[in-house]
């Protein structure tokens, strides 16, 4: 389980603390499509896409809320897949009859994006490097097109109106997930009413660029990831453990750290002043969690994901301004105030374009101790700003 | 020269037009101990390290500022080998007659840490893994001796020593540098009157320790590091261009990535959303910036460096409040307000602890567009509060 994997030592006590369960089994549904053609001009066959539901789709189908995941996420946002699932989805404390993401009122919509990271995982249903290219019968590789953040938002497009939905209630994600509720609304205004964006930004600045393909650097600066060709060998778990390391320094903040480690060694007799073999406590949790992580994702799924990042500018016109502009959506913005991945200075830079371009914006900072990881972990703080939000 | 590589591109101008040179041809001069016991008890034979001065030293001898260096930097502090040097040591904007470090007041000495990165340079000195080990003619490599902060001091104290100066009128240096400057106040209370810590902190947290780590993995993540044992054979020069590329970006921040290259890419004929090849500009700059670094730095020195950063508590005592509980100089903190390396909240943590401590402390924070950075590049802002607090 990723999320286990997500939320391992001290942030699964904290995490489990505040969870009600959505008292409901859910089940991974799959959306194919024969063939799906890129925003830059390749077809790819056999599109796959897994995606959940939680909650029931009204006769109108006007209640339906698409959430998309983050980086290193997947469709399960809330609910077990069987009663004794040690963890629920990740947003289940906001999901659930009552809950902001009210199950009684809504349909909600999980979603797995292309190039999902989490090839291993049985539940998990994506299509992107590591799937097999019919054409050769072997893996794509590094074959496989570049993708951007729209291509995600037109396979989840197509799922919606399979399902006969031609408007949606709201789109809702954090992180990347946030990243892809913006292109909804900046691409398709007229099926969006209502956009909610958590850490997210509607745009990778330099800066966040360069973040994220330090990433993707360090999966490929292991010599085992072999140019992408690495299928049937040994695959570059230590350059994806170095990429999840930095991820899950960047998604959290100093507090956090003193708080669960300090400067503690990992072992009280291997002083590290002794030996650089010997670790700090922060040192080893970060390599187990990370490696473990690592052990659970496909390389390449990981460097297409970096760079469909990268490439995200809200709404794909020449100036993020001209982006924001299409949008009809009610927005609301859920920055964390101590963010150091996607700055709360994002979101102020976002809303201040929107409401100099006359539209409803909401602002709310989760006042969190995680950084970044509040989007999961201190998610429930911004409860009654999202009920009170989708309300209106 | 490792200055030029700090500085390329837009930055060498911003730093240029703001200098003025010392107007001095500096030299660097040697120091050597024959042997030398580091705080874990291991005895290193031949210890060498480089200093260069400026200014002149009183008949009391009470005159002497000693400034250590930054992560990546030498005792190159101010004025030019020759006069045709392109770039001027790195403080250059603060050092000569009539500056805050006024070389017609103070003797201001520059010193070479041990385990300097530079290995490559002609004119820095230094001690460390790729130091010749005298009892096997060999480099040491991996078997260096850990060594710390308090051994980098220990080292320069007795070059002081050598030089007659029983009591240092200030020690003042930038991150790594400040962190010496600590060490010394904290160490060594009787000897120094004055504390400058610029963009520093007197403690690596956990986070710190974390982030400085990463650096560490990158460069042991690449297959020709070896577990050290690269010499005479080719060395892990891509494991160092990532720690540099994660150094540049993290000494830095979003508003400087944004008006320095915005969402450019390096080549308006080579769409990085058309092939993975392709890159943004400021990937390819942090590329080639990090690449000339790695191409200057030994692996093992770096890693040596790296684990002495972690280490690091001023005074060495259970509690940082103990360790700072010692020091009687005067100290004054310049964090500045963006820096995303060594957060401004960790000087204004240390303020505290000595304001209860009833200690004489001062804050400036700088103001500057470059984060972490502007500890060199924005350092003039600081200037007339050096003056005054050098004053007093």
């Amino acid at each position: 389980m990723k999320i286990a994997t997500l939320l391992a030592t001290g942030l699964t006590l904290t995490w489990a603390s505040h969870v009600q369960a959505l008292d409901q089994i859910v089940e991974k549904q799959s959306f194919p499509m024969p063939s799906y053609t890129t925003v830059g001009g390749r077809t790819i066959k056999d599109v796959r896409i897994g995606y959940e539901t939680y909650g029931t789709l009204n006769a109108a189908k006007t209640n339906a809320i698409l959430v998309p995941h983050f980086f290193s996420g997947t469709s399960h946002v809330a609910g077990k897949y069987k009663a004794d699932d040690k963890v629920a989805g990740y947003w289940d404390a906001i999901v659930g009859p009552g809950k902001p993401l009210d199950t009684d009122k809504y349909f909600i919509i999980g979603v797995d994006s292309l190039c999902n990271l989490n090839t291993r995982d049985s539940v998990t249903i994506t299509t992107g490097p590591a799937s097999i290219n019919p054409d050769t019968g072997r893996p794509y590789g590094m074959s496989f097109p570049v993708v951007q953040i729209r291509d995600f938002v037109n396979v989840q497009k197509a799922l919606i109106e399979h399902l006969g939905i031609s408007q949606l209630y709201a789109v809702a994600g954090l992180s990347m997930g946030g990243i892809q509720s913006w292109e909804w609304g900046a691409s398709y205004p007229d099926m969006v009413q209502r956009v909610i964006a958590v850490v997210s930004t509607p745009v990778l600045g330099p800066y966040s660029i360069a973040t994220v393909r330090q990433w993707a650097d360090a999966v490929m600066l292991d010599a085992k990831w072999n140019k992408g060709d690495y299928y049937g060998k040994e695959e570059p778990v230590d350059g994806l453990t170095l990429a999840f390391k930095l991820i899950n320094i960047e998604s959290r903040q100093p507090d956090w750290a003193d708080a669960a480690f300090g400067r503690k060694p990992a072992d009280p007799a291997a002083d590290p002043g002794a030996d650089f073999a010997n670790q700090y406590a922060i040192e080893k949790w970060l390599e187990d969690n990370s490696r473990a992580r690592a052990k659970a994702t496909d390389a390449n799924q990981f460097i297409c994901l970096a760079r469909a990042n990268e490439l995200f500018q809200a709404g794909g016109k020449p100036t993020l301004e001209e982006g924001l502009a299409a949008i009809k959506a009610k927005v609301l913005l859920i920055p964390d105030r101590r963010d150091l991945l996607l700055f709360p200075e994002y979101s102020r830079q976002a809303r201040d374009i929107l409401l100099r371009q006359g539209k409803t914006v909401e602002y709310f900072e989760l006042p969190g101790q995680n950084g970044h990881l509040d989007g999961v972990t201190g998610i429930t703080e911004a409860g009654p700003t999202i009920s009170r939000f989708l309300a209106q």
